[in-house]
């Protein structure tokens, strides 16, 4: 990883640390509630999606501070799915980065409302930032709403676990994680090109470049499933495997995953050209999603 | 109840049906989570919250149609609360409104997922609703996240869990309610008041009179679960004994449950006069709510 993305990452990824708690602290929360909600909050996520929203809006503009409230929302619903994902009654994970799963140790009652918490919260957030116009704040809310709910992230995980019963084609595949997991990365990255002033156009390209941006996440995901190495991954190697899960590896072999996710790496490079976006951080952390190793 | 009252209640009840069922058809959904979701909507619940929302707008003024993304994103809330409530972690009920609950019939993952659809999809549609104002729409979603999220209804479900293993006072039981269920038909009495431009001093009459309306509605319950017919209820009675659930008649008796939800309706018919609103269907709907039979 390229030094100064690196410090761009962890400087941000503090910050961010730092403002997700505040936010949780400064509202009226029984404590047991609160506490679980911070739990999974500070298990020391990559903060994937707040930076890229960030680093979407710094290709157009610089009052970053506009930024806080749709980048912590987002942080919100995506550990959000995550704590509903773990439960028992979904896959039924006891570890999450390196630490036992919200469940675990809050309950399951609690694991539930702590997720149904971090969602509701993040709406009342972005409504009450003062720094955003009324036209901003709904821009943000409107398509978060869209990119989490039933017709994204949470159709998605059910297209997912419908799939596990059954082989899928590479098109469904696409289908599932594009909806899973690349409609929360679309909005990271048109929410900040939006907020940032870009154009109607330069937002356009961004929405497909986050498409692709979101597959390769997802085969890098799959591949490090595969060949990762579980200390960085904080997770057992080879649970997709044992859960009999579709990946990109099973379907067109480790060799073929990797050149699926070279051939989306220049589709979403190209696009971040044309986006003028091609000298912003967006570039470095593309190659970054697509080449973590956790 | 006077007959004209329920003529209000059925004819709006079957709209709001209608128009939930519109609403979860027009978009682009997986059919399962679809169906799922449908089937808690449709489970004929007494869409009290709508119906309530849509009384307080009519005290003020006539456009009804202004109130719909509200009323049904309440109901959506509602009932994903339900859902959730329900679930094996939580409450761990098999019946619910005389049906089996959504997780009986489509499996505890689904019905996860289904409640967090309807939680995410109800601001998106306020969101998108071409009837109201920027501004509108924005304090819709600032009050109802507010109401739902952890300082409201879910606070209030952790506060009603933590209450199950200890005795509470009648002061801690009518916090846990005030947070469960009345914040969210505050928002119904207060959201459709505002819809309806009622004036600032009005509204805030009304959220005090919502508040009583919703301690009303919960020693209503109470008193239900001792005495009322369990064929009407849908569900067993005696639940709340055999759970070991706080309740006023565990409280105060059963007399004096039913003198405590006397004084409560005598105040909330003071502040509906209060704030002009006593010739209004809130009246009948108060008397219906503090004497209903399931």
């Amino acid at each position: 990883m390229v030094d100064t993305l690196k410090q761009y990452i962890d400087s941000n990824q503090k910050m961010f640390q730092r403002l997700l708690s505040e936010y949780i602290q400064a509202t009226d929360i029984t404590e047991s509630l609160r506490k679980s909600m911070l739990y999974s909050l500070e298990a020391g996520g990559k903060r994937l999606r707040p930076v890229l929203l960030l680093a979407s809006f710094e290709a157009y503009s610089t009052e970053t501070e506009k930024t806080y409230s749709s980048a912590l929302a987002l942080e919100m619903i995506h550990t959000y799915s995550l704590i509903h994902d773990d439960l028992p009654a979904m896959d039924d994970d006891d570890m999450r980065r390196g630490l036992p799963t919200n469940h675990k140790v809050f309950g399951e009652a609690t694991a539930i409302l702590a997720g149904d918490a971090l969602l509701t919260y993040s709406f009342e957030i972005i409504a009450n930032d003062p720094l955003l116009t009324d036209k901003e704040k709904l821009y943000c809310i409107k398509h978060l709403s869209k990119a989490s709910g039933p017709s994204g992230m949470v159709g998605g995980q059910i297209l997912d676990m419908e799939a596990e019963k059954q082989p899928v084609t590479l098109e469904k595949l696409e289908k599932i994680h594009s909806l899973k997991t690349g409609e929360l990365l679309k909005f990271a990255v048109t929410a900040g090109a939006y907020l940032g002033k870009a154009s109607e156009e330069q937002i356009s390209y961004l929405r497909d470049y986050a498409h692709y941006l979101g597959l390769i996440f997802q085969v890098q995901d799959d591949i490090l499933d595969v060949i990762g190495d579980q200390e960085k991954l904080g997770e057992a190697v080879g649970s997709d495997e044992s859960n009999d899960k579709s990946t990109y590896p099973k379907l067109l072999g480790l060799d073929g995953a990797i050149e699926m996710k070279k051939l989306y790496t220049e589709k979403a490079l190209t696009l971040l050209e044309k986006a003028n976006a091609h000298t912003s951080k967006l570039l470095e952390l593309t190659n970054y999603v697509s080449n973590r190793d956790h």
